[in-house]
């Protein structure tokens, strides 16, 4: 008998199907047992009126009559009379997963990742990670930008060259990407619009619950834009289409996890980050620490700022430093020390950065001289800018981190599936 | 003035417009000057019938009326009346870009990728790159995948260990991940069905066309089959159905490099590794030599049977022995020295290994030792077994290889934007 899948079942009502899928949880009500099913394509109840030689977590085939039963999530429900084992579990669970709620120390959540992740409400948030990356692969090409793959291996370390993870590459060095940036500038010279999905390694020792040391970021950079404006107007449509697609497809894991999904207004209120510091200063009685443009406590008040002035959980502070910001950022022509650079703040944190590059190859090279950074192992990025770039601009998105503040969780390693930190490269 | 698109040009037949884009091409004929423009969204001829004050390649904005033109490519041509270079070439580009081929060394080709990726030809292959992506996302996630993103950064040399790219890791060791063969396989205890488009490294210090170190990974994983062969049929629908859609969206680049897709047959031949290494033998006369489980001139042969006794450009190879395939491969029931693993050649090459995975955690633990494996650094995977693991296989297909064989090029190099090799790791 070929086998059935649950999304399908209601074409099957009164009749005999043939289940095969994982029980997520197995109940007795006196001689009843009540076993819910999961395949890949949705989750039934099973009714058997006697007892199932079958234990929580077994994956399992079952057969029997597709019942209408209002009752029941999905309308229906299968009046089971035949279960058998196709793989059973050889050692007790460490963890209950019919439970409504894990409540484990993140630790032990990490450490248990292959069973853990098996937990509905963790099944939930990856499942609304796979539509966020969908939703953004279609809105990127909706709005005509190509999908690149550039290289995770660089024969230098650029951009200053802090923070980078050395690799043995057989007689050689090689370091892992911080960010596609060099490259994803090269690409606006062919395509004009570019974005990229890829893995990015930072080798900074953070502790801190919105840090993982290699994450998927979220990259765009386009070109013959007027200013940095147009990026951020870009990025603000792209943002509201994802979570609109997200709180589309998602519902039922929204609704799994209890979250509704923010609004994303078509203007989200812009503000210098120098004038949102006086702000923070004289209307929130808080002093950013010297020598940081603005901290983590700084941010969440700038967001409060937003919400309170605009009812808006975004912001984009724009106009950061030069000397905060790198090499390739454009800097103000108002005012060198400022640059075109911003970030995009989301519930108090830092989701994405972006901003305009320097398209000018003279003034790269100036720019580069005063942040005293040399050119070796730029040659082929440099060279790009002798030939005709247009002005152009782009962002960073943290995929992991995105979800992490639509969902309201505590760390991004519990939004990302097997997270890497200074102290964590496994499971 | 609002800039206008390419795309959009035919809306506003008879007006005035304001394009942004690339001078592709600017010829001359007596006093009329032709301009191939190219923004994100197409290409259209400007004719100037006066000089004009720009170079081949270069940024520029034209103004210009919209006519209808028959002999046009697009339909469509502007009148045009201005030209303003947005962003000039600094140097004499040392390339020449209008060339209808480019005919350089693959060495040359590499070294100038910032330059040659702008050639018409090398941009098809990449717009098409970029729809293989969009099919392989959205076939997959119609036959029910979800799409994961697993890590790069390993705590342990898996997989026997050999061919592994060392990073150093804050105060320990970390190793590149050449698969993501254990996290999608605890990942199919989760979802059932999951893929994956990373980044894998390969320390294999090879020199040939068909390699390289770095590149982009189609993986995917399913629980509940019955056998290999369910894992295959679904290959066989996923490759069928992107090869459908990049025929469809990827016209104008096949046109461009004179190419067209071949068939995917609803059922690609199976056959035995050992039966098409008799028939090789027996039918080409030629042997494979020993110590190997079949060769690339095997490879070639095996796909020249296939075409000349199926009329398939594809060939699934079967049962490849259990001495050549990792130590997570399902062995045979019936003969224990074979395997349930397969490979996929197209066109005389391998663009995808796949088959049924051990899912019982007792033989694992026995094949492990088989193989002489230790179970260092792989607790967490091992131990996903315990925990009714439904019998599984994916496979893995490299995204640049498949190029390269579609559209017939010489080197894999040519299909990857920024190649890496033993010698190369710039630009």
């Amino acid at each position: 008998m070929k086998r059935s899948l649950v999304r399908d079942i209601e074409k099957n009502e009164g009749e005999e199907v043939r289940l095969l899928g994982r029980a997520l949880n197995i109940r007795k009500l006196g001689e009843i047992n009540f076993i819910q099913l999961q395949d890949y394509t949705g989750t039934i109840q099973c009714v058997f009126e006697k007892g199932v030689e079958a234990k929580t977590g077994e994956a399992v085939e079952i057969s029997g009559i597709v019942k209408k039963e209002e009752r029941s999530k999905g309308g229906y429900e299968i009046q089971a009379n035949k279960i058998e084992v196709i793989s059973g579990n050889t050692e007790e669970l460490p963890i209950d997963l019919s439970k409504p709620e894990l409540k484990l120390q993140l630790d032990t959540l990490l450490n248990l990742r292959v069973l853990s992740l098996r937990h509905p409400k963790t099944q939930a948030i990856f499942k609304l990670y796979d539509i966020l990356l969908e939703s953004y692969e279609m809105v990127m090409r909706k709005v005509g930008f190509t999908e690149t793959k550039t290289p995770k291996l660089l024969g230098a370390a650029s951009e200053g060259g802090a923070n980078f993870f050395k690799v043995d590459y057989f007689e050689k060095s090689a370091y892992l990407a911080q960010s596609p940036q060099f490259y994803k500038q090269i690409m606006v010279g062919v395509f004009e619009r570019v974005f990229e999905i890829g893995t990015v390694f930072r080798a900074e020792p953070h502790f801190t619950t919105r840090h993982v040391n290699e994450y998927i970021s979220l990259d765009a950079e386009m070109g013959f834009i007027e200013n940095f404006q147009d990026v951020a107007t870009t990025l603000n449509r792209v943002v509201g289409e994802m979570f609109a697609m997200i709180d589309e497809k998602g519902k039922k894991y929204l609704e799994e996890l209890g979250v509704e999904m923010p609004d994303v207004p078509d203007n989200i209120p812009h503000i210098k980050l120098a004038e949102i510091k006086k702000i923070i200063k004289e209307k929130y009685n808080y002093e950013i620490p010297q020598g940081t443009d603005i901290d983590p406590e700084g941010e969440r008040i700038a967001c409060r700022w937003a919400k309170e002035e605009h009812g808006s959980d975004f912001v984009f502070l724009t106009h950061y430093p030069w000397s905060d910001r790198p090499f390739y950022t454009m800097r103000d022509e108002k005012n060198p020390q400022e640059t075109c650079g911003f970030d995009l703040l989301f519930r108090g944190v830092e989701i994405a950065t972006g901003g305009q590059r320097t398209h000018d190859y003279k003034t790269l090279v100036e720019n580069m001289k005063d942040k005293g950074i040399k050119p070796n192992g730029m040659e082929a990025y440099l060279d790009t800018f002798k030939y005709a770039m247009p002005p152009h601009g782009g962002w960073g998105m943290g995929s992991e981190r995105l979800i992490q503040l639509i969902l309201g969780l505590k760390s991004v390693k519990e939004a990302t599936l097997f997270p890497r930190d200074v102290k964590r490269l496994s499971p």
